[in-house]
């Protein structure tokens, strides 16, 4: 398995704010902002070359984001990694005693499915696997 | 500008403990370990398609990763962006007010020149340019 870096996710406190060391840098948005009910973030997309960089920004105070940045402040957030089919890897790692946040894949952005590992496992680094669809 | 992900930068208190998730998840180690003087750290990689993996573990409490650990527990540590010209991006960002930890390129892993760009200036994130030799 040599899965690629599908995207990292940022979390930030002001989309407009946070765009602008990307800006910089020089990366272009990918599509519009994107609004995920399941964590409560609008989502504004950078394209890396074949990665992506998404900046997180809650929109209410039960988003995780919301609690991470309380906790923690701006910064990155998660390493989400691309894989062709969830449920495949799902079962994989679980043989090797992985522990997922949730083994149940719920909506990313731009129709993505994804799934959460539990941080300790990750040794501090919140993963994510997500498929995109075919 | 499109720059790729090179690599994520993850701090660690332990490398075999901190390797176990990218074992399980399927990657492979690229070379050796690798003692980075400048940082007082060594890094140990892993390959994630077209990105690398990078975990650092101090080896004296005046790294800035052991700075990093003692303030914020394991978790990842900076995102390093490639570039051709350290150079011709350095000049061209100081002009938008880009703020360097320090302008002068020092020595990364591999035989890279790298620069790191401030957390401040990066909305909570610390961003780092690398070149590879040619």
């Amino acid at each position: 398995m040599n899965f690629p870096i599908d995207h990292i996710g940022i979390a930030v406190k002001d989309l407009e704010l946070a765009s602008l060391p990307y800006q910089s840098l020089g990366f272009a948005v990918v599509g519009l902002d994107e609004f995920i009910e399941s964590q409560q973030v609008t989502v504004r997309t950078f394209q890396a070359a074949d990665s992506l960089l998404e900046l997180l920004c809650p929109t209410s105070s039960e988003s995780p984001i919301a609690i991470f940045l309380a906790k923690r402040g701006q910064g990155m957030h998660h390493i989400a990694f691309g894989v062709q089919s969830l449920e495949a890897e799902i079962a994989r790692l679980e043989e090797t005693g992985a522990q997922f946040v949730s083994n149940v894949p719920r909506a990313g952005r731009a129709g993505t499915r994804v799934v959460f590992l539990k941080p300790s496992w990750g040794q501090g680094v919140l993963m994510e696997l997500v498929e995109h669809q075919t």
